[in-house]
């Protein structure tokens, strides 16, 4: 990282705790929960352990202010849910791909999926996450059973692209334009949104 | 792991190698490539760690070994690619959930998932795999550029299902029943396999 102007006493906090959870998501999402020390999230970003303690108390709350996504995603997924059921399939797809290129929410995004792959605790982080971007989900389907179907599908459909492109990077997946992945995948999810599932 | 008699000379090597595997699956995955040593695998397993050395070689071969699928697997993918086209969105979401159900492929293709959720040169493998998994693909799309998007998506699809069912088991995909997930999503897997995607 390029060294930076020291910061006044104003803003150091905020610019000491951001780097710690950007230290943190890389640390967790590299080698998991168990792998992971309080020592090595310091090294990796310059500061001394105590600081670490002294900012989030625990490991478990820097995993948690790493790993949860900030208000305005929260906003905009409730916002996008809103939108005419017609458009549901393209407008879902269309703010993952925004999210996943936001400097804020990527790498939040990101941390989730790699440590949610670890085994064990982690995994109730990405529920979470699933289920709060699901929310509002209330126009989806006939019955509760119906619409949380409805809702699993379209997250394996968002989750597997969200894998090869972002993660796995696999190609032509991961540089195909937003244009071109909403032409082919969001016919898809309109049919998990309000297509005939049986 | 409960204690079995003692194997006799012959297929001595057949268990205790089946054993190290088994134990390296489960290190990669939770742990990553990094994270994980042949000491930790061996103890998993145990056995003494000159064993592991003996049998494998190194920690890259013993992960190849560990995430390499039965040649059976190969064959039953290279037979899916040969039916009918318009049966090969159902067939190759048969194939994928047969797959995971099935004792010795299912640990593997798991651990290839989870060990390539960690950063660095254990993605490699899952391309592999992926690749592996695409061939025969030769039958799909107009050329060779329409051909990767298709086996792309498709491939988005199955790992995003699998991933939800088999890792994370977010409900209520992770107990559908396979009818159920066959009649809501093999329509959109034959969607990327001869659909208009533009």
């Amino acid at each position: 990282m390029p060294k930076k102007p020291a910061p006044g006493p104003r803003d150091e906090r905020g610019v000491l705790s951001a780097r710690i959870l950007a230290a943190a998501r890389d640390e967790f999402a590299q080698n998991g929960w168990a792998g992971t020390t309080i020592r090595a999230i310091a090294r990796s970003a310059d500061v001394d352990p105590a600081l670490v303690y002294h900012y989030f108390g625990s490991k478990e709350a820097l995993l948690d202010a790493a790993t949860t996504p900030p208000q305005r995603w929260l906003e905009s997924v409730a916002e996008t849910w809103g939108r005419p059921v017609p458009e549901l399939g393209e407008a879902l797809l269309r703010l993952m791909l925004g999210a996943w290129a936001d400097d804020e929410i990527g790498p939040v995004l990101r941390a989730v999926l790699l440590t949610a792959a670890h085994e064990g605790s982690t995994r109730e982080k990405l529920r979470a996450v699933v289920e709060a971007s699901l929310m509002g989900v209330s126009q989806l389907g006939i019955d509760e059973r119906d619409r949380l179907v409805r809702s699993g599908l379209i997250s394996s459909q968002m989750m597997g692209l969200a894998m090869m492109r972002y993660v796995w990077r696999v190609e032509p997946v991961a540089s195909m334009s937003e244009d071109d992945l909403v032409a082919a995948i969001a016919p898809n999810l309109q049919h998990y949104v309000e297509g005939n599932l049986t």
